[in-house]
Parts: C-alpha cells; sequence; structure tokens
C-alpha cells in the first residue's frame, strides 16, 4: 500500500495516499462556488456578470481525494479574463493540467443582461436572460460544449380567446433551450435569445410606455400560441441554427387562471 | 462565578454555565424544523401539512445557552395533536415551562389546501395556500397570534384594456395578508382566504373546464384591476373582519409583459 | 385540414385542431402542481405528503394541443390512494388511456419522514427525506421507474483531522442516489435511506440528548471520509442491492470552513 | 370626479383617474427588478454587482394608480453610476420628483465580494457576502437608511468538545446584520464584515491550502462558541459601532449532527 505523502508544505497530503476500492470516480470538485466572471459580448466587449459554478474532474481507483483548493484557484484566475466558447475550453485543458485528471467538467450559471428597445416608443432598458455554459473535456479529445438560455415571454390561449366573447388569458412563460454545436461553430447569447423570443405570443420588455403596453397587448391577442405551440416554434427554430448537433427545449406557462404551470419539453439530435 | 453543573446523565451541562456579558438574549432556539402537523379544518376535521417551524425563546444574561433539544421534543410532542389558534397557545406556555423562559415565540410555514368548485361545470378540486402561524407569548400576558396566507388569484390591467383595441394583459399575482385580533377572536382559513380571493380579477382554480376557462376569460376582462385596485379592496375586506386589530398586505403581479412584478403593500392599525 | 370540433360542452375545442409543423411533441403536460400525496410505509400504512408534480404525455404530430385539465383529474383522483411502485404504473396507464397518449411521465416529489432512534438515550425522533419517483411508461411496454432519495449525513474531514493537533472540521452533507431497479424488483424509502446514511462519518437526528451528542460527535472523529470516501462507499452499497440496474449518486458537503461545497457524483449501469 | 386624461402619447391615461374608496397606498411599485449595479468599494473603486431591487412610493388615496415604467426609468439611470449610501440618497429624491410623491422605499440586494487573504499562505480569493442597502426618504427629512449583511462563518459546539473525548462538531453558520446609523454616518462593507467574522469560532475562505487548513480546524477548536456566544459577541461589536443607533442581528448555524439550524435574534436601540 502506497504511503500518504508529505506534501511540499512538509504537512501530510491525505488525498494523495491510496484507495483500494476499486473504483474510479467520474466527477469529483467543488459546488455552488459564486464568483464574479467577465463575459465576452457580441460586441466585442464583455459583460461583468454573477457567476455560480461547479467545476469537476474524474479521478483514478487508486487515489483516495482530489486537491480541492486547486479548483478554486483556477476559477479565481479564469474569472479576470472574458469568457467564451474558447475560453472554456483552455479553463478545462488548464483544470485536466493541475488535477492530473483525464476529463473535466464545469457548469457556469449566470444571469445574462441585453439591452432591447420597445416596440414603438424605442425606449432602451435591460433585460435579465438566466443563462449556463455547460462543458466537458476529455484529454485529447474535442471540447463537449452546451449552452443553455431562459427566455422569458408572453404567451396567450387560443383555446381561450376563441371561446371567450372577449378577452383572452395570458402570462408570462419562460422558453428554456440547451444546444450543442459542431466542434468550431458558435451562437452569441445575444442572438439565439433574439430568435427565441420571436417564438411566444409576445416578447416581454423591461420598460414599456402606453404606445407600447397598447402594442404588446394587441400583439399576443392577434398571435395566440398554446405551450405546445411555442414549443413546436422553438424546435423549428433552433434545427436551423449553424451547425446545431443536438438541443433540448422546455417551456413553461405560468398560468394566470391556476396556481400551477402548463409544460412541454423535447429533446432531438439533429440530422447533419 | 456559577460552575458548569453536571446534567442528569452525569454530563457536563455547559449550557447551564453563567455568562458574563450581560447580555439577555431576545430569541434562541431552532429554525428550519421540518415536520408534518394537524391544522384544524373549518368543517371540525383537520388537514395533514407539511411544516417548517422556527420556535424561540429568550434567554436571562446569567445563562450562558439554552436546551436545544428541549425545542426538538417540544414539536414532535404538538405535531400529533390537531392545532389552532388556542393550541398554539397552549404549545408556547409548555415551550416557556420547559425552558425556564419568560417569554417563547414560533413560526409555522405551511401549505394548506381548501377544495373548490369550478365557478360553471362545479367540479371540484383543491387549491394550496401558503399559510403562516406566527405567535409570541410573555409568561402570563394574553397570547399575540397573526395569521398570514398567501392567495393567488388573477389580475387583468385597466390600462391595457383601455387602451388597446382587443385583449387586455392578465397574469397571476399573489395576495398576501397576515392580520392579528382582538385576543378571543379567530378566522377560520377557508373564511379569510374566501374574502380575499373575491379581490382579484377573478379567483384561479386548479381544475377548469372549457365551459369554466370561458367564464374565468370573460370574468376578468369585465373586471379589470390594477396593484392598487387589488391592495385597496383588500385593505377594505380586512377592516371589517371581527375583531381585526392590526393587519399587513402585500399584493405581487407576476407581469405578463416584463420580467419582473408590479407591488404594493400596506399595514394599518385599525380602530376598534 | 381538419376542422376545429365542438366539445361536450358545445364550444370549440381548439386542442383537437390540425397541426402541421410536422412535430410530435416529446412531453406535454403539466408542472409545479401541488397535492398531498399518500406514500405506501415499510410497515403497512401510508404517509400524508405534500407533493409537487409534474405529469406529461406525449402529442402526436397533428394535433394542436393536449387537454390541460385531464391531467389534474387524474392527479386528484390518485392523490386520495395510498401510492408506491406498483400504483405509479397503474397512474401513468390511466394517463395514457386518458390522454389517448402512447407514453405518459411523471415526476413525484416529497419529503417524507422516518422515525429514529437516537444512538444512546433511544429518544425517537422523525427526520425529513427529500424523495422524487420519477417513472415513465409506454403503451404496452414494462414501466420504467425511478426512485430518488436525498439523505442528509455529517461528514468529518480526514485531511484535517491528520494535520490538525486536535479537532478535525465537520459539515453536513447531503448524498441524492437515484436508482433504477429491475422490473418487479422494488425496495422501501426506509431500507434505502438506511443504507445509505450508514456511509458517512455519522448519521443526523432531529433529537440528540447531551449522551447523545457526545457519541456522534466522537464517532464523526473515529471514522472521518471525504466527500470521495462517501461517494465510493454509496457506490459499494448501491451495486448490492437487490435488482438495480442503473444508478447515479451525488454528495455535497456544505464545508464549515468555506462557502462553497464539496461535490461528487457518479453514474453506472450494473452488471446483473 | 375628475376625467381619465390624455397622456402624451394622445392614449388615455387610466393610471390618473380619480379612486373613491379613500385609501391612501404606503407602498407602490416594482418589485424582483434585475439590474447590474455599481457599488462603491472602501478602496475608491466601484464593484459591479448584481441587484435585485424594489422600488416603491406612496400613492395619495385621491389617484387610481401610479406609472410603474417610471420606475424601470429612474433605475436604468442609476444603474450606470457608483452607488453608495449618499447616492441612495439622490435616487430616492429624483423617485419623489419623478412620481410626485411623498415619500420613496428601496431595497438592494446584491452579492458582494471581498478579497481575503488565507490565514498562512497569506493566498488570496474571493468570498462573497449577501449585502442590502435598504432606504426610505420623506420629502423634505433625512434619510432613513439601512445596511445589511450575511457573513458565513464556522462555528463549534463547546458542549460538544466538553463532553467528548476527542472532536467537537462544527459547522459553517451565518450571521446577519442589519444597521441604522445617525445621519452622515456610514460604515464601509468591508470594514462591517471584517469586524463580524472575528466573531465566530473562525473565519471562512474560498481558498486554503494544507497549513490554512490546519490553522482554521485548531483555532476553530481552540474558540468554541454557541450560536448564543456568537450573538452575544456580535450585540458587543455593534454598539460599538460609531453612530449606531439600531440593529438587529441574526444568527443560523447549520447544524453539522442534524437536518435543522440552531437560531438566535435580537434587535436593539442604542442609547447615543
Amino acid at each position: 500500500m502506497k504511503q500518504t505523502t508529505q506534501g511540499k508544505s512538509g504537512i501530510k497530503d491525505v488525498q494523495n495516499s491510496c484507495d483500494e476500492r476499486g473504483i474510479a470516480i467520474q466527477k469529483v470538485g467543488v459546488s455552488d462556488v459564486h464568483l464574479p466572471f467577465l463575459i465576452k459580448t457580441k460586441s466585442g466587449s464583455f459583460q461583468s456578470v454573477l457567476a455560480k459554478i461547479k467545476l469537476a474532474v474524474d479521478l483514478p481507483q487508486e487515489f483516495k481525494g482530489t486537491h480541492m483548493s486547486r479548483f478554486i484557484e483556477i476559477l479565481s484566475d479564469w474569472s479576470q479574463k472574458p469568457v467564451s466558447y474558447r475560453e472554456v475550453e483552455y479553463m478545462l485543458t488548464d483544470t485536466i493540467d493541475r488535477l492530473h485528471a483525464m476529463r473535466a467538467h464545469i457548469d457556469i450559471h449566470f444571469k445574462y443582461f441585453i439591452e432591447k428597445a420597445a416596440p414603438v416608443s424605442g425606449l432602451k432598458s435591460m433585460l435579465d436572460y438566466d443563462c449556463v455554459f455547460s462543458a466537458e473535456l476529455v484529454r485529447g479529445e474535442q471540447l463537449d460544449f452546451m449552452f443553455g438560455i431562459t427566455v422569458p415571454f408572453t404567451s396567450l390561449c387560443p383555446c381561450s380567446k376563441e371561446i371567450s366573447h372577449y378577452g383572452a388569458h395570458n402570462q408570462r412563460g419562460t422558453m428554456r433551450a440547451k444546444i450543442k454545436q459542431l466542434p468550431g461553430k458558435f451562437i452569441w447569447i445575444e442572438d439565439l435569445a433574439a430568435m427565441m423570443e420571436e417564438q411566444g405570443s409576445c416578447q416581454v420588455y423591461a420598460l414599456l410606455k402606453r404606445e407600447d403596453e397598447k402594442y404588446v397587448t394587441e400583439k399576443a391577442y392577434e398571435n395566440p400560441k398554446f405551450v405546445e405551440d411555442v414549443l413546436r416554434d422553438l424546435v423549428l427554430t433552433l434545427r436551423k441554427i449553424d451547425g446545431v448537433e443536438w438541443f433540448e427545449v422546455e417551456c413553461e406557462n405560468y398560468e394566470s387562471i391556476h396556481n400551477h404551470s402548463a409544460y412541454a419539453a423535447h429533446v432531438e439530435c439533429v440530422e447533419q
């Protein structure tokens, strides 16, 4: 049996001692780490976001433990640099190297803001979108990168409109998409958000003046959609994104007439 | 200085040792305790609920600590008995006695279900309401009991209806009321919920068939209300409850056209 | 194109109208439904729990929408009957029939209580475990049933113990397991929980007197475990459950010396 | 009765129409608004944070509604400027003016990062603190400003240490303080956090190497504290802050031996 070794500090390195259960662990690391991160924007700049991160590596069966502090060192380093698809790859390569691992996995959840113009007044305001970069890298292979985004929207019920003399129940909904593209392909958060929010009965905005409120009210009424309609239109939209090989989509309508949600979900591998 | 005493088990009772900082603590106890509880219903039966509880007492300046396990013993005992206003008083009296305290405070949060009939089809279903019993008892004084409830409802925007050729944005909202009545007065959860849910543009239901959906759609359209309207009508409603001496109310509309909420709040001492 | 049909109520059935996008939806239904449910206990009785439910079916490409109210009718019916593995199958068969679907899927999340005796005093108290029944049924096939449970435990760090003159940092952790067994095999919540909570440094309890506190403190100190150790011992434990063909496990330690967690995860198909 | 007026856009201004219920609303506005905000740092710079905001004004009894879009305009403007005590006052003055109100209230919740050096290695890392600026301004009066912060820490149980042959249960806890200072007085987030985190058994850090882990383990063991001890030491600490006239403090220990928390709370008006 391998001895517990001394670390650089002259203190025993228990993690490096050997393990005899014969189980290689698929993922071990840190979760619920909060850090400011910099996300590259489509305009060529970057946005400072609050990131919630899980970072893990595999652990061969012969080692008792991983070195947890190194994950924090890696994340601290990378929290200083603007990040996008490419940098996530570097971050995972760095993680594999510093942890002597074969594979590394990261989830970075963050709220991202995009400026939108109100539909009539043109007034600008920021809307918030929950995003996630979810990636896995196996040493020597290509990066497996998934991008997820949650887009709020207005949905107006076709049934309610059809059967009622006036009005139609409508509500806020959220569409969640997670997509995987072929190596080298990439879509900006701004572009995916814009494509998605066209698929509800109407978009939502932070700032609407009265002329805008009239517009969004009438637009939603002219454009009734079940949660099923939104999902199907989303599927058609995601299939058209350049290089998409897989996607998962969920829609949830926070029904204004119930205390529960209407829900639809779909996963698809796209033929190239 | 008082010595650390031996407890019944022959193990030192550190909590009973003396403290010299001169600070009497207002509340010390347990929080985030989950237990099944039995809540008395208006119909004379009881409902088994999942309770999340905070229970605390004061601690005189001369003692180092309270006895945390006794709180769990008390809650375990009381989780077996149907509970309402009166039993909360017994529970706090019990707590004061067993902890040798001068005052005790409890918050019991739970989801409560009430059967509702759909407005046209009459079909029955259960709707869930977040409730809280919040009470304080000072030894020898009368119980200070507050009852809080969150009621979901549909709100339809008067401005959107007025300015649009057709339709009107509507959404789920929640009204939260917390009331305090004169000693001896009490209102059933069922009765307060029923009074409150009349104050939105329309009530919400778990189960609605098409004829019901037509009804709630049209009813909301005929009955547009700002968050301010709902709040004012709630204030008028709460003032009329027998023996109410204080209330606090909050309304929040999860706007279907925004990603944020419209909000209104009010606190009032009612003249008797 | 198929016409919008009239429903029983003489009101148009928009959901039944035809759709031409050519997309069969995998899952459509309701989510965030809260209902009281009855869960069968090992002792032959049942426990009333607060359930949070997602219920969905597939929707063929030719139909515009599903019938949302039927999901609530189904759940309302089943909320009255004690439920276990077998009843989930009946529930999904019922759903497939009433929705004219090919497949149905359900997730039932609930907090379940198990009575535990303190290790020395033997005093009884209830501990809460977050559980989920997650099942899918394809018409004419066997039920795909997964049971998930989250078990709280104490973990004590081997490295901290090894390198320190006295003490060792310890903390609450949670183990989450999700298992799938061969058709006809089933494990009681009580049994899985008991097997799992043996794998931490020590079990947790709601009620501990001083002699119990001494016991759990010393037991954890004698039994230091990294998050990796707990995960590996869990893997060994789950492999031994009768008929387990697949499992997924996650451990998270809410580190007492950090503001983030240590994390480990593993998925395995078990050879029979 | 006052007529519904035309707004600038030639569209009816329903909000401006008159109300006859005779109820002046204390708070009406927006909640759950997410925006990037800039918070002034002690070092003279600023930190970009993710803010969650509630902003409200009073509404006289004669008006039917407030103008919700103006709140978003105000927050959008202020989200561009580094903010501290003084700027919150300007923001509320601005709100009172633009809404023609008598009083305005704001809550700004945000996660703030402070760089800390590990106790032995000196390695730097960022720790996250949940903060809130909560302020009210009445036209013509002085600002009522409260600052709240949640500080994570390690607590080690004195009873467990005393009664056990070795070890002692310890866990992460949080201290929440909310303070109000005399007009013109102000304490930096960095300073309050530093004073508070001295009051646990030991501080927590994001990054600890082995020599640091040894230090924090031993330090906590040498410094056992009940939740009551932490609370009392916090009270002594807060009393000493320059110009503090009121404070509220809560401590919660996420017990490593239970699935619930130990809890203590205290409110105090400080004599000047």
